[in-house]
């Protein structure tokens, strides 16, 4: 008999308690809705800023380390110097987790450019970097009969990810353009989200999304054009401690065409199963028993407090 | 002898009034400083907007109904519904140059896709797009000292321009992360400014300009993975009145490598020289006098009102 997937049911649109979101901008902690910048803020003008989201669960951080590691490897990619070293970035966020009184959350934070300075696009001369955060409730994406549909997706030829040698990928960076004009073609074409391919034709990801076969029983995930991500590193730590082949390597889409099993990975829900690839089944149509095994084994984790920091122990 | 440059001198950035700097939000008019959107704009975190760029010149908009043209072409690619229709765009861009007593002046204006719909990433759902422009005395990129030098440019080979597949330059976005890559590289290479090829190979543009060069007689400027400039269009139009051939086309980096005269076009400046390439110099080392022509009837036709709309005039 197949497992069942097990997924939390607390935390839906409906239960979630937007009135406590908070937000830290320039030293204050205000409500969300209060959190704004100026308009010339080369982030908004430019896209020129890098961002990262951790989670929380049940009041730890998920994997602090390992979102700060690659949000100071964004910020000097980028020659973006935070306001705040990592220590007070960690305490800030820390205290943005324990104000807000949420136990499961998204915590959102980024640096920008800062305000343009008039009369020059010389970015060596914009000195004043702009640090934010927000914390707002954990939505789950993917309730359980979500979760067990899987998500319909599709391969958008069209629209190729944006190049690496263009825009770094692994800078985690909000030029965003490709992914959402893949979405609009795959909704429009009645899918729920797009896989996008790189120029080199191997598939990349997903909008926000790592994407994970199981290809001849080796668990596949892209390394070119992508963001690496921490779920689907996660994810594939999982399955080698569970003895599942899982490694990084080229994916092409004859590879995704055949995959007995695809899921997609991301903070917000761990991983969410693909049950249709291009209007066909995958497998058998269901989420898969690697899939089941890798979420249900994430959330037993979580539970037990693996790779958990309490934002309490950080104040 | 050869035609000096003419270039107005009294738009230095020490003769900038900032003060007078305003912004239109949400249908308020406010100081520059305190136009401010929430840190949940799709703009700012997916760089999910477009935005145009004018300028007035003695109170008067310059080409205003081409670049609304392209505003309301980029919208309807992007799939973005300003809350403001053509007509009332126009009296409110109006209404800000106005109160601000400027009379030369850049005008931005953008929409995004409004505040982030908690729970979505559905682009669909996010129906509250959102409108502002701000007003800033014109500072001329270029004073007759630096008109006459030149710009040092350096074709970056390593960062090619995004793809016109993945993100369609026409629709005038933020997506920047290439041109400030190339941009860093050709700063630390001692150059003022990067060119960027586009994947094909072939001369695409330079951060916030369009090139053109004139090469065996004919001003020739890249149609391929371009954003369509005003002041490219301008200053082809100006050529072709005065009977020098001037077209839209491939141009291959060994063309421009032979150019005998190359400029870069923006709404800030109309034209700047660019007097070396890679370090070599483009010509005599001097602006050209086809360039030198181009600048001045283009000073002249403006101080003659050509293509000028006085802001009075849409009130």
């Amino acid at each position: 008999m197949r497992e069942e997937l097990r997924v939390p049911t607390h935390l839906t649109p409906d239960k979630a308690d937007f009135s406590k979101a908070m937000a830290w901008i320039e030293g204050e902690f205000v409500p969300l809705d209060q959190a704004r910048i100026p308009v010339r803020d080369l982030g908004l003008m430019y896209a020129d800023m890098t961002y990262d989201v951790v989670h929380t669960w049940r009041g730890g951080f998920f994997r602090l380390e390992d979102h700060l590691d690659r949000f100071f490897a964004s910020c000097a990619g980028l020659r973006l110097n935070p306001p705040l070293d990592r220590p007070a970035l960690a305490r800030m966020l820390a205290e943005l987790v324990l104000r807000s009184g949420l136990p499961d959350t998204l915590v959102y934070f980024a640096c920008t450019r800062g305000t343009a300075v008039p009369g020059t696009r010389d970015l060596a001369r914009h000195l004043h970097h702009r640090l934010f955060a927000t914390v707002t409730p954990l939505i789950l994406r993917g309730q359980p009969e979500e979760m067990r549909r899987g998500l319909h997706a599709a391969l958008i030829r069209g629209v190729p990810r944006i190049a690496a040698a263009s825009v770094n990928p692994e800078w985690k960076n909000t030029h965003w353009g490709d992914f959402h004009r893949a979405g609009w073609a795959a909704k429009e074409a009645g899918h729920d989200v797009a896989v996008l391919l790189g120029p080199d034709g191997a598939v990349a990801e997903a909008p926000g999304f790592n994407i994970v076969a199981l290809v001849d029983g080796e668990l596949l995930s892209p390394e070119g054009n992508v963001l690496r991500g921490v779920s689907c590193r996660t994810m594939l730590e999982i399955a080698a401690d569970l003895g599942i082949p899982a490694r990084y390597g080229a994916l092409m889409p004859e590879d995704l065409a055949r995959a007995s099993e695809i899921f997609l990975t991301a903070t917000s829900c761990g991983l969410f199963p693909v049950t249709r690839l291009d209007g066909a089944p995958v497998g058998d149509g269901q989420p898969g028993p690697v899939t089941t095994r890798l979420l249900n084994t994430y959330y037993d984790r979580k539970n037990a407090g693996w790779k958990i920091t309490p934002a309490e122990s950080i104040r």
